[in-house]
C-alpha cells in the first residue's frame, strides 16, 4: 500500500509532498503516481517521529504511586515490593498503556528494559511500533527468571521467535554493574555477540555506583567495562552522568552509545549533569531517553528534549551549548542509529516513521522555525498524527490500531488491582 | 449568573459539585438550588487555574526568533532593536495571541511587565482574564515614553481607568536596578504607595547584575534596594536567583514576593538555581511565573512547575525538596496570594477561578492522585475548560471569548509584519 502525505510543512518550513511506499519514503515532492491512502497534512507539519532510547514501558502502572523519595527507598520501599506481584498479564496490560501514550506524543520506537518481554512485544506490535526489547538480567531473581541462565533461555527464545521482524528486536539487558558480577556480564555479551544484539545497561546512573563499583573493584564503572572487554559498538549505556572525561574517551574509542535521560536524573536527585559537551567534542553518539515514567512521569519527548536543552545550558553557564537542532537531531536521527534503524530523517530511502503537528495553536505562534518550535515550544500534545513503518497508526488525533477507550479502561483496571496488592507493602 | 458544575472529580480526588455565583465560589457539594448554566464534568477534574506571576505577554511575537544566544546579545541584537518598531497595535495582537495561550493552559492571571499597558489590559479584559499590568520604566526612553515621568503619568491614566476594576489592577514596572537609578525607584515607590499600587522589578537575576550593581552602589542588590526604603510588602520580584542568605532574610523581613522562572533561568544559562529551601524556611511568598514566551518559549505552567521541581531536586541532591503538593500551591495558592486575589483554592468564597482537565489520556493513567499527576505529568494541551472571574472562557476545548482562528489568523499576520521590519536589524 502507498501512502501519500500532501500539503504539509516539511522541516524546512517549505511545503512538500511525502509518497511513502511499504515501510519506507519512496520520493519527496516527486509527481504523484499513486494514491493507495491520501493524507491531507494541510497546515500541518511533518517531522520525523523520536525513537526513545530507555524506557521502562510496563511502568506506567507504578505512575505517580510514590514521589518526591530518595532513590534507595523508591527502590527498595516500592519500586521492588510492586514488582513481585508483576506477571505477565500485568506487563502487557501496562504495556499497552505505555505504548498509547508513545503514539500520542509521537515516539516511533523504544529501547525498552523490562521483564516478561514477550508480553512488550505483543503490545508494541499490535499497536504498530518497534521496540528493541531487553529482558533484564539481574544476578538475583527477577520477576521473570529465578536465575541468570533462566533469562538468557528467555532472551534465546525471543531471538528466534523475532528474527527478522521489521518492528521487534530482541535485545540483553544486563541492568547494571551494581546487579550484575562479571561473569553474567560476560555471558550477556557473548549472547549479544553471538545472535547480533543490542545489549541496554545503566551505567553510571548516580555517585553511589560508582563509589560502590570502585569499592568493589578498585576501578571506575567503564574502566571495569573496559576490562572485561565488555565494551563495543553493540552497547547501549543508559544515563551515563557521573563520568571521568577519560573514560567518555573510552566509551567514543569503542563506540558506545549513550542514552541521555536529564528528566529521570533530575527528579531522582542524582546531582551532576550529564557530560554532553564532551560526549559530542569526543564523538559519542548521544541519543535521548525518558526513563520509565514511575521516574519522569511522562513519555513526553518534547519535553525530554526542552529539558535537554535548558539544563546543559544552565549546567556549563553557556546558552549556545545544546541548540535546538542539534537537540532535535538528538531526539531522533542519532535514537534511529543507536538502536539500527534507518529513520530520523525525512528522506528517500529512509523508514517512514513520522509525526504530523497540529501547528494552529496559539503557542505555535508565529512560525517561524519548525525545529525551534518543536525543541521549546510543543508538547506532545500537539501530535496529531503518527506513521511508523510506513502504516499509520493514529490520524487527525484519532487511535487507528485499538479501542482507545476501551483499553485504556482495562489497563486501569489492572493498575487497580495491582495497586490495591501493593499498597499495604509499599510506603 | 450561575453557574454549576456537576460530576467533576475535585483535588482531594473525590467527585463533587461546585457552585459559583457571579465571580465566586458560593458552594461546594451543597444542594443543587439553580442551575442557570450547567457544565457537566464527567470524569473531569477540576483544578484552581493558575497565578502566572512573571510575563512579557506582548514578546509573543518575538516566540523563536532568536534561540541559544547569549543573554547580552539576545537584548542588544535582537530584543531592543525589534522593540523599537513595536507599537500599541502590536502590543494588542501580541497580547492577544498570549492570551488565547494563556487560556488553553489554564491560567487566569499574570503579572505582566511590558509596554503600551493599555493595550494589555484591552486584549486581557476582552479575553476575560486578570492581569496585574505593569508599565516598564526605564532610566532611558523606553517605547512608550521619552522620559521616566512620561511613564508615571501613563501609569496614573491606567489608574483612574482601572479603578476597582475585577479583572484588571494596575502596576508599575521599575525594570531593574541596572537600568533604573535610585531616584526613579524612590518615585515608582512613592505613585505605587499613594494608589496602592504592586510594584514589579526583576531582582538579582544574573551574576552580572549583582555585580554591576556592586560596583555601582557598593551594595548588594537587596542591601541597596532596603537602603532607599524600596522593600515593602507590596514588591514583587522577579527572579530572585543570586542572593545570599542575609538578602532572603531582608527579603523575608518586609514581606517581599518573589516569582520563580525556572525555565528562562535555566534556558539564558544565568546560571546557579534560586534558593527555594533558604527562601521557604525563612518565610518568603515563592511564586510561580513563565517570564515571556521569547526566553521560555511557552506560557505552560505545567512544564514550569515540573521543571521548578526536579530542577529544586538534582541541585541540592534532595528528592524530598519541592514536594508535588507544595510546587502546585505555589503555581495557585501562593501566586494569587501575591496579587492580592483571594483565589487558588476550591473553596467556598474563593474567586471561581478553575480549570477542568480532559483525564481520559493515557498519560494520566492510571489515576491514583490529582496533584501528582499535575505537576509531574500534565502538560498545558489536558486543559479542557477555565472558568475566569466566575465566567467559563473556554469549555470542552473550545474557546468562547473570540473568534479563535480568525484571532491566531491576524495576530500572526502582524507578527510576520513586525519580522520581516526587523530581520534585517537582528542577529
Amino acid at each position: 500500500m502507498g501512502v501519500l502525505i500532501k500539503n504539509g510543512i516539511m522541516p524546512n518550513g517549505k511545503r512538500g509532498t511525502i509518497y511513502i511506499e511499504d515501510n519506507r519514503i519512496e520520493d519527496i515532492n516527486g509527481e504523484i503516481r499513486k494514491d493507495d491512502f491520501v493524507i491531507n497534512a494541510q497546515d500541518k507539519l511533518i517531522l520525523p517521529a523520536f525513537y526513545n532510547t530507555h524506557t521502562h514501558l510496563p511502568m506506567t502502572f507504578l505512575r505517580g504511586i510514590a514521589e518526591d523519595m530518595w532513590l534507595k527507598d523508591w527502590l527498595e520501599r516500592v519500586v521492588w515490593p510492586a514488582e513481585k506481584y508483576i506477571n505477565r498479564e500485568y506487563v502487557y496490560w501496562g504495556a499497552m498503556l505505555g505504548g498509547l501514550e508513545l503514539i500520542r506524543s509521537g515516539i516511533a520506537a523504544v529501547a525498552d528494559m523490562y521483564f516478561f518481554m514477550d508480553s512488550v512485544a505483543k503490545a508494541l506490535e499490535l499497536l504498530g511500533l518497534r521496540g528493541v526489547l531487553g529482558t533484564t538480567i539481574f544476578e538475583f531473581p527477577s520477576p521473570d527468571a529465578k536465575t541468570p541462565e533462566e533469562a538468557f533461555k528467555i532472551v534465546e527464545r525471543l531471538v528466534k521467535k523475532y528474527k527478522n521482524h521489521e518492528l521487534i528486536k530482541p535485545s540483553i539487558a544486563p541492568h547494571s554493574i551494581y546487579s550484575c558480577n562479571l561473569e553474567i556480564l560476560q555471558q550477556a555479551k557473548e549472547i549479544a555477540d553471538r545472535y547480533g544484539l543490542l545489549i541496554q545497561i545503566h551505567l553510571s546512573e548516580t555517585r553511589w555506583e560508582v563509589y560502590e563499583v570502585q569499592k568493589r573493584y578498585g576501578k571506575r564503572p567503564v574502566e571495569l567495562l573496559e576490562s572485561i572487554g565488555f565494551l563495543d559498538k553493540n552497547l547501549l549505556s543508559a544515563h551515563a552522568v557521573w563520568l571521568t572525561k577519560a573514560e567518555i574517551k573510552t566509551l567514543a574509542k569503542y563506540g558506545v552509545k549513550v542514552s541521555h535521560n536529564p528528566i529521570s536524573n533530575l527528579k531522582l536527585a542524582s546531582g551532576g549533569v550529564m557530560p554532553y559537551p564532551e560526549m559530542k567534542e569526543y564523538g559519542v553518539l548521544v541519543t535521548l531517553g525518558t526513563d520509565g515514567v514511575a521516574s519522569n512521569n511522562s513519555f513526553d519527548m518534547f519535553e525530554e528534549m526542552k529539558v535537554f536543552a535548558i539544563s546543559q545550558k544552565n549546567h556549563r553557564w553557556d546558552p549556545t551549548i545544546a541548540k535546538a537542532e542539534e537537540v532535535f537531531k538528538v531526539a531522533t536521527e542519532n535514537g534511529a542509529k543507536a538502536l539500527g534503524f534507518k529513520a530520523g530523517r525525512i528522506e528517500k530511502g529512509y523508514l517512514a516513521d513520522l509525526m504530523i503537528i497540529d501547528i494552529n495553536r496559539p503557542h505555535l505562534k508565529p512560525f517561524y522555525d519548525p525545529i525551534t518550535l518543536a525543541v521549546y515550544s510543543m508538547r506532545a500534545g500537539d501530535v496529531d498524527g503518527l506513521i511508523v513503518n510506513g502504516k499509520p497508526l493514529m490520524l487527525n488525533k484519532e487511535i487507528l490500531v485499538v479501542n482507545e477507550e476501551k483499553t485504556i479502561e482495562k489497563a486501569e483496571k489492572k493498575a487497580l488491582k495491582l495497586y490495591e496488592k501493593i499498597v499495604g507493602v509499599v510506603k
